[in-house]
């Protein structure tokens, strides 16, 4: 990927598969990652990173135990603190980024 | 801003002076900033870290010493990698992203 631009809705237009994100660009020790999102993920908590969702196209909630809803359209971004159990859900398709530390497991 | 989600525009639409990013949200130690810009930046390093760039309005060139130039529009990203002397231009006013770690300076 060095020296060239990463288009990220060019990214998105190379797999159809739900919930699998795949890495398009590295920033030190994290991922930058895109993902096709539909229908509700299973709770799951990251005890040790927060957790950076921008959604690009779509509308995406992320439901916050204790914590109530988020929902976000395109254009728009949220981060999950630590520790937050949480679980994203989408009507339709969504497609998004996703910014976390390298390594980190979709449901641990 | 928790349990909220953030919107790029509108954080976008909250200022008007260039070269002068506004910290929207924070994920572990990184900020995520939103940044206008316009014109030629200035040549520098950061030893120390990656950059990254989501251009998402305007057209951005990061130019990059012994690397050439690298062209970003809307919907693109680029990592400028630790210790890679960088200057960006735009031609017309640019809004984008950026993501580092907390402390970083524009110019370091």
């Amino acid at each position: 990927m060095a020296n060239e631009a990463v288009d990220i809705t060019e990214k998105l237009s190379l797999f159809s598969e739900h919930w699998s994100p795949k890495v398009i660009a590295r920033l030190n020790d994290y991922e930058i990652k895109v993902v096709k999102v539909e229908g509700e993920f299973v709770w799951h908590t990251h005890d040790d990173t927060d957790e950076l969702f921008i959604v690009v196209a779509g509308q995406l909630t992320i439901q916050l135990r204790d914590g109530g809803d988020v929902t976000l359209g395109a254009g728009q971004l949220f981060v999950v603190p630590r520790g937050v159990e949480h679980c994203p859900v989408a009507d339709g398709e969504v497609h998004a980024l996703l910014i976390e530390p390298t390594g980190v497991v979709n449901t641990n």
